[in-house]
């Protein structure tokens, strides 16, 4: 199997420990995680070589940063070590009707800073197979921008699939470009995007036709006809019962089939974060693997249902146990 | 707006981590609360100018008593330090059908033994515009009943609103005077109280009137005729389902008015310590702020229900987190 | 009460804290578990007198796991200290449709190489009325399967009672005999069997007659044909709803009639390991106190309903709490 | 070897982690100890016989300490459940010129309150060969001076030897009766004393001979002309240079000969609380063992030296590890 | 006592726990500090009326350091919550001659940025008595300097006493004007400062004459001669054996008298950060106290020799605790 | 700089926390070690391409053992995944006098059951420039012997430099081989060995001559002759004042000149564990670096001086930080 390649900003997470609040907080428990370099290191996981492209503080923040995802099996071998700090993130984990919150401090970090030249993707991909980044990473600064420009230009020359999760941050987008224009040429390059129904109206203006079976592929239709490269629109439906617990199906649409999953129950959930990165795994993994879309997307929504049951950004899961959820064995009965 | 001033013991709370039962702990974690300094400090929580009035011994488990709620916002100039000992109680965790359990360790604490002279009561509450304590006060000794004798009688010459939380509590009430005499003659100084219909027959012998629509108007109508001070009468009703899971709405009668909340479900209930407290708090929140009745009574329940997901004996929540759930918000989805 | 003596190996119990993948472990907790020596030390935590037979390593593990039971009030004076090490097993704790896992570590362990000679049965028997043995003992090795066929004859020879949990565990058993052998040999010495249908099917070939009303019955009249000695045949039926959340109820039938109690619901469940020990121990419990094998079954499937809610693998649990729960008290209020 | 008995208050040790002072903690270990049962533990850990009397409330509390203690292989049959509240005590942990320091929480524990008629001391002792006490015993109330006394006179009658640690606290000793009356009496019935120069001061008025060589020697022959029956007085002799480095030997005086012991240095000290009770346990054991009584005082001081490097108020130690440092191997050179 | 002011940044510490590399760190223990507010803090503890003064974000990390200093009974009324992060620091603890290692991360801090306009400082320094200021806070950023200009200013307007260490930092002063520049101006404003003979060289180029007596009279001989509103010059010494073990005295001249302390012996050290505000904590409340500056001089290096044994930035000990190494009391021995 | 290639066991190290004894462990930590491997993960830490050969079982263990080492950089690209357990050692801290106590379960582990054909060393060494290994290696079984012939015997093919630790332990070496045999034919292949007096008299019966002046170049002599391969004896000279407090120096011979290098004071001790092979690693890599031995010798000692402040098998320290101490810089200092 050809390596699959992501490109992103990874912060420190720090979060208090239990559900306690951050005025309760007498330490912090650290975690890594970004959400293009948590599919790198879901698919390490899986088993499919996995490459992260990132930037660190030369520090001792940093090495450990690298030393986390290099511990999973990712290669970190084009890490560019240069800039001030590493970004990080506080977490604070609810319970029941009182929400996760998470306060971010990833200003002016070394990845938000790096210099794109510092990057040569005709090196970095010539031996992949897939590129996948999200929306995030443009959305940090002009220079994280032009960066992920570089990458999907260089991945379309050397035939890679593309793929991005589009993940619109209102929050985020403050260094004087708009997201519409920015996001418009990079999905431009992608053969396959994770797009919910309010990202396609927050970035592209595209909003479900009126009167039609299914808001989802309206959405879809729409987004391929404006982004001719794309082929596969996906996304999961998420039913917030509590912080505790939550619904999750998949949909797809390929231009042709409408696909959808059963919804899986998620109670309780132990880490809801990074719940769409392991689903983008997922289905990265299912479409290098099976032989057709159906299979990729209920891996893909399965691995993800397992991710809320693990601590951290990150997907710690094998090839065996997703298949055993999307089997129908979710007892979680001991195994011996 | 004016301070609360709040008058009760604070103990220092130790419970073993996690669900582990007394017979496994190899370490006990340190909080600290008590029914009435609860209220003043979820007040605080809340941006009220609150204050609290208690006494300590003056070794250093006092100091870090002190220490706790100071930091929380809460106005300790008036504690006396004097005396023996912290009074403690050690809190057992449960889970599913299995109860959470309290062991006190009270007896002979400081503040027990407290000299009602050492409280000047015209000075401390000078600047004060309500005065809430619990019926576990006067519970406790008859120098605490004496102090809350001089407490109330300083508050309705100075024209503040008085609360209680009647909270009868059978174990307590020890030092030879009948919960009945004293209480009757406490309560008859106060505006609002808190009193559920069991505490109404145990302390008033007050019961339903047989064939009456709400068993909780018919008390609070012959509560408020005994005792014509009193203006409102509130409660909450819990529903047990388990340890981990609970019901939990409030009731309100003005001799005009029966108002109710919705149900609030409570699952998982991280902590249930000081939901009541939390409940008070919000409620005279909301009776300083809101115009009408209904209102403060959910903005009470909503924080009450908040409290559950929250470890220790006290409400560590703002206005704005309350009134989302107020608005129906209640399903934890993460907050970036 | 006449003594239990409970015989089989006990092992060191490594798990990650909390949910944590055993790839995210930097420490360990440890308990110490056995199925034989769980059914002990619940039935001291009852008030019966109880002693447990096995042979350590005579290093600082082994006597730290002496040291465990010692604590919980279980006699460990028969206790052989030779052998070269303990048996440990590793836990990952599961939650929601992630399953706890356990990988075994107990190979050439002390209590493996035993040597049967070691215990002088007569002598540790000899004021005892109960004799309790799980089918892991004599699954280990031959030299374990030896010794048990002592242990029941000694029992016999002195007027006990004997009770066997079939449990069979396929991954055992690589000593060059068959489970069906040596269990039909030792299960013919027993008064009381725990056994399910698939434990009657893999050990001894038993299957329900078709179309008789209940399957369980049908089994154990077979087993009770087979075995003339067993007077009781006892299981529990679990419902699997997640990791977290189970249904759980007890079947009973002794020849005569056949009694199944009510189902409680284990939500959420703390640590499931020991659940069935804790049943048998509460079974044993309520055959030598109560009248009738109703109140003795009830009592042990709500002895393992609350061990549920408890960590490690021994019920911590007294005769007053497993008895509130049989009255139905199961809604976990607080006591104070 | 005949039983070695123990009698005396258990209480529970609340410290902060490490080196944290009472003002940062956020959780407090438990550990359990107290003079005359540390006595006890120690032997027991040597492979003495031990068993330890004591009085603990009939909760959670005593329950779990009288669970440490038997743990440690102490019998704890003699145990009577009564009474309110288990003792406390409060550690903070010194380091360099920082002291250690402790908050007592013990007035009307379940043992001060006990009551004498409750032992009974000729069945207690009818197997035992020794009993120890501490002078804090009979510092805690009358009723357990009584007690203490009762358990003194069954000794000599049943001819077992009797040792105390005289152990003079100023701050104990409130119950109207004086330390030097109630001693006096109590250590008349003693054949061993551990008695330093203050106690001697302090509780009989005696001070060394001017112009003596030893004063310590002179104060034992005061000790011994007074009280007959004592056939030896031991002490050990502390250096403190700070909270984590002392220095310290034995002294020994038989009415013949003085033995003293080398110095040993102590450092890093991780746990000073219980170094006099190690040395007692030590004494102890040696006079059981050795022919001489040089080996004896060396081996309790060799391991009160290696409870020094121990955490809690015990001695976990075996014989062969202080034999080594009777060997004067005190390098710590790692054991594989 | 009037009351002593603070001003400067508090950053959060996050430290790995016990000697662990930052490598090897799974979680981070949270205190919080600065260089100013440490000795505010320090003084709370010593019964002086205390405030300080800074900016914070309004965020619930701003909240939670302001919570810290509250709880140690500092006043944070005047604090300012406007900007976007929290200062940051990250610190390894070293041991032997492996030494403590901090990485910064508080560039763009809520301090660094803050509004010098928001600060009233007649009104803040209105009833206080001394003002303290640090070196570091004009080496932040130009408005940092500037509002310590307006805060000195002030100070001198209202007759307080005004103190620096001016505590030169060669990483810090990166906005573009010189240290010796700004230094200069500020310090011109001062009655005491702690200078070292390295700082002078580097803020001032003052140098000591050759061939004086004692290089830091003839140091402060120089500072006090071109600013001549200084009256004392204070510094202490260390001597760095290993990170494990210091020694430290402390050196005072004031145009008369040259006055010195004996040598601490730090060993072994629990935690050097803060060491030198504690000295200037100790040293003010000496200056408040006692009569003759030799005390004021011992008690600030004995505060800070104590220091050295607690864990995290501030001292949190008793007048009565560092009377006692004065009075040569330093060897810790055990305080019941 | 060509890679180092090590081979050899890596067990999971399982330690109760800080100093507690194994008798109060309630949890382990975790950290992963190997004489061999320890050797590998410093080079890495030193930035020199490293490489570990091993053998793991296929389980969760097994996977986080080779994460362990992946995350500091090691290539384990080699490792074979078969066999039934990981080895395993329990490690109890000791202090003071107390000594630190290893109890090894490594017997039957996966690495002693190895297949020697399973690895390819032509492969493997192909791009080395170095193999290293210890006299442990060969002492575990006859296959893992026969491995490292195979490994010695493609080195030498190749042209590597081959370097041995020959560390004799005597409670290895069961398998039927003498260590002699084995060891001689193995030593004989190799460039560099680790090798005390002690060791060259155990392994090759090699003593002193008497009346050398220097034992250690007597016995390097005769080893050097003994095998003429050999080029350079290395080994380390460990003064022992406790479990906390070592001396330690370095010694070299190379037939031409004897050096040796200071000795460093260790105080405190963090952790002792891996301080040789540290030491080992330190010498490789200065070694490969610098022209002259002196350097190399000092830049090990240093190496492994550093490493008894580290926790963990294992040196995680910065060329920067070994050649700080090499320039005498031990103070221990603060780094800002
Ligand atoms: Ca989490
Ligand atoms: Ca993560
Ligand atoms: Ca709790
Ligand atoms: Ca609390
Ligand atoms: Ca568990
Ligand atoms: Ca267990
Ligand atoms: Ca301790
Ligand atoms: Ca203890
Ligand atoms: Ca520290
Ligand atoms: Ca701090
Ligand atoms: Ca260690
Ligand atoms: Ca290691
Ligand atoms: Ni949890
Ligand atoms: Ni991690
Ligand atoms: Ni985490
Ligand atoms: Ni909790
Ligand atoms: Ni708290
Ligand atoms: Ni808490
Ligand atoms: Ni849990
Ligand atoms: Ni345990
Ligand atoms: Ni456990
Ligand atoms: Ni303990
Ligand atoms: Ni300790
Ligand atoms: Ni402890
Ligand atoms: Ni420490
Ligand atoms: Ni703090
Ligand atoms: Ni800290
Ligand atoms: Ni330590
Ligand atoms: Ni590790
Ligand atoms: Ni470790």
């Amino acid at each position: 199997m050809k390596q699959v390649v992501t490109f992103g900003e990874i912060m420190m997470r720090l979060a208090p420990p239990l559900n306690y609040r951050f005025a309760q907080a007498a330490s912090l428990e650290i975690t890594y995680g970004g959400g293009d370099a948590n599919v790198g290191a879901a698919l390490a996981g899986l088993g499919v070589p996995a490459a992260h492209v990132t930037c660190f503080p030369a520090n001792d923040l940093g090495h450990a940063a690298a030393r986390h995802f290099r511990a999973l099996g990712v290669n970190m071998d084009a890490t560019v070590f240069q800039g001030d700090r590493l970004g990080l993130y506080f977490l604070e984990v609810g319970a029941g009707m009182r929400p996760s919150k998470v306060v971010y401090d990833r200003a002016n970090s070394a990845f938000a800073h790096l210099d794109p030249a510092a990057f040569n993707w005709d090196e970095i991909l010539k031996d992949a197979g897939w590129l996948h980044w999200t929306g995030i990473t443009p959305a940090i600064s002009a220079s994280t921008a032009e960066a992920t420009r570089q990458a999907i230009a260089a991945a379309r020359r050397l035939g890679l699939t593309v793929s991005a999760d589009v993940n619109y941050r209102r929050n985020l987008w403050q260094y004087g470009q708009t997201a519409q224009a920015v996001m418009s040429e990079l999905v431009a390059g992608c053969d396959v995007v994770v797009c919910s129904e309010n990202d396609a109206d927050d970035l592209f203006g595209i909003k479900p036709q009126p009167g039609t079976d299914s808001k989802f592929v309206s959405v879809a239709q729409q987004v391929m006809a404006r982004f001719p490269q794309i082929k596969q629109v996906v996304t999961t439906r998420r039913k917030t019962h509590s912080a505790s617990h939550n619904g999750l199906k998949g949909l797809f649409y390929d231009g042709q089939q409408f696909l959808e999953t059963v919804t899986y129950d998620l109670n309780p959930i132990v880490d809801r974060i990074g719940g769409g990165d392991a689903f983008m795994a997922g289905f990265i993994y299912g479409s290098l693997t099976y032989d057709n879309p159906q299979q990729a997307l209920t891996f893909g929504v399965a691995a993800s249902a397992l991710k809320h049951t693990i601590h951290g950004d990150i997907n710690l899961v094998t090839v065996a146990e997703v298949e055993e959820i999307m089997r129908g064995n979710t007892s979680g009965r001991l195994l011996r």
